[in-house]
């Protein structure tokens, strides 16, 4: 299977039924100080709070049956982790989900309230990725990656086809990157249904491997990622860096300010919660990074799971 | 004038390309946590980001031409300030608005960014009603009061008739009661378009002369309130307890701990931002103050506008 629009379609078919259709938001007070028009995608209200809902639930999904029985796997944390949980219960099979024995509590719970089932491992890469052999091998669950899956691209991808079907005169769209899963699928998406639409990725200037890989035209990783926006720590990923270099124009850095100043600026003006790695996009606006001027912009807000006890314009 | 269905319909043909026609939103977990279904009226995004913008813009509006020319006025600091500030730029004319010394910056921000002009007083009652009278009698300008006038009651009630469009077969509504503005235009919408619905007003205990008032068949007053639902700190009017005592059900008052509850697990569940005076109406069903039990239940989301510096879950 290729990562292309028949793919994203038939993942938008498979999932559809599991997944809220999110609202595109406007606001005329954000239009005027951009002076352009600005599409908001708002997968913060998607279910389990994140756009992740999308590519774990077509992944789970396009199993065959007898595959799917031994149930799933995987060793993230975050939205994915409770988004794969949720998919594999909609599924009626088991999910197992690797995570640092240090994890929050709110995403130990998250997991468990959608009916994974964790296996807590030492805190470090080596001991979640051998813990995650081992329960693969216990139990010949099939391992979803976050975002090394063409399935998770796909079913990532199918958030275009909604802001284009609802917006179709975009003249670009901004995506945030982290492991590139979203940004693989919105590319392939964005420029297939609508060639002359710039596709622009937005990355914390204190997470840039995404940007440095594409303006080296070679995968970079970096080992130590500063930002806010915990959803855009990982590192760009082999099948998705691929992806990106053939379907992405630009990819911008922004600053942890912006993001934060991003964040704040949505909470207040639209009146929505979103976190921080979904106010990249917006903060590229803020940092000027793009033009927005005259133009039809769409932004992807990914997620709006945030620690409200812990606001980054709080101090502690 | 009287305050009934035909009133709000012209309210609502008056203003309607004024203001936004705000989402109805539904949260699958809420619901199940409730055993009912629950339709949130979000007027957290409505145009200054409260439902305030109906009632000053109907009143603004309502006005013949010449009397209009000389402008309107209020002594209110907070949402309907910045809303008659709003509509009074829509329609060319001048909005003199009293505030006390020590209003919070954000506030006059907000009032001037919409053109309002003005005018500072002493932080006392006698203060703001002398400024008031005064400013009035110098220019001419129409007092548009935040509540105890017809046309803004009929206004609010517009929130109401969009909600039935929507929902049409609710079996009761939950709206916060201050003043009774929005409360007064509710009821009315609510009993005339279905008699059948059971309207409940939701009230902060620290403020809770509404429901003494209601109770009690007698209207009273009280001069110290106690509730972070700034919102609600308001009186009873007098225009206002003649239709609350005929066309409400019940008033219910809820604690600060279950505002402050409501209001953070609806950020969290729902995404979206609503300040602590819309968090009333969801309190009381966290409180059990209402069966919300295999029934269809609106809920009147009156606001978003929060400071972020000062949340309530926040050590400070």
């Amino acid at each position: 299977m290729a990562l292309d629009l028949a793919a994203i379609r038939a993942a938008h078919d498979r999932i559809r039924s599991y997944i809220h259709r999110t609202p595109v938001l406007t606001s005329e007070r954000l239009d005027n100080a951009a002076g352009g028009s600005l599409f908001f995608k708002c997968d913060n209200f998607q279910k389990v709070g994140a756009f992740k809902a999308r590519g774990a639930t077509n992944a789970v999904f396009a199993l065959d049956e007898k595959t799917a029985s031994r149930g799933v796997a995987t060793h993230s944390s975050g939205n994915h982790a409770a988004a794969l949980s949720r998919a594999a219960k909609l599924r009626g099979i088991p999910a197992h989900i690797v995570m640092p024995s240090n994890s929050a509590k709110v995403k130990v719970r998250a997991v468990e309230g959608y009916g994974g089932k964790i296996i807590f491992c030492e805190p470090n890469e080596r001991a979640r990725e051998e813990t995650c052999s081992r329960v693969i091998g216990e139990t010949g669950a099939t391992l979803i990656h976050p975002f090394e899956n063409e399935n998770v691209m796909a079913g990532q991808g199918t958030i275009m086809v909604e802001l284009l079907q609802d917006i179709s005169d975009l003249d670009m769209v901004l995506c945030p990157v982290g492991g590139g899963g979203l940004l693989s699928g919105v590319a392939v998406a964005a420029k297939t249904l609508r060639p002359s639409i710039r596709v622009i990725a937005t990355e914390p200037a204190g997470a840039a491997d995404a940007a440095e890989s594409f303006r080296g035209k070679k995968l970079v990783r970096l080992d130590h990622k500063n930002t806010i926006a915990d959803g855009l720590r990982t590192n760009l990923g082999v099948p998705n860096f691929a992806v990106v270099r053939d379907y992405v124009d630009e990819i911008v850095v922004v600053s942890e300010e912006s993001i934060i100043a991003a964040m704040r600026a949505i909470w207040e003006t639209m009146k929505i919660v979103i976190e921080p790695s979904a106010a990249v996009v917006y903060a590229a606006i803020l940092e000027k990074k793009v033009e927005p001027r005259g133009k039809r912009v769409g932004l992807i807000l990914t997620g709006g799971n945030v620690d409200l006890d812990a606001l980054p314009w709080t101090k502690n």
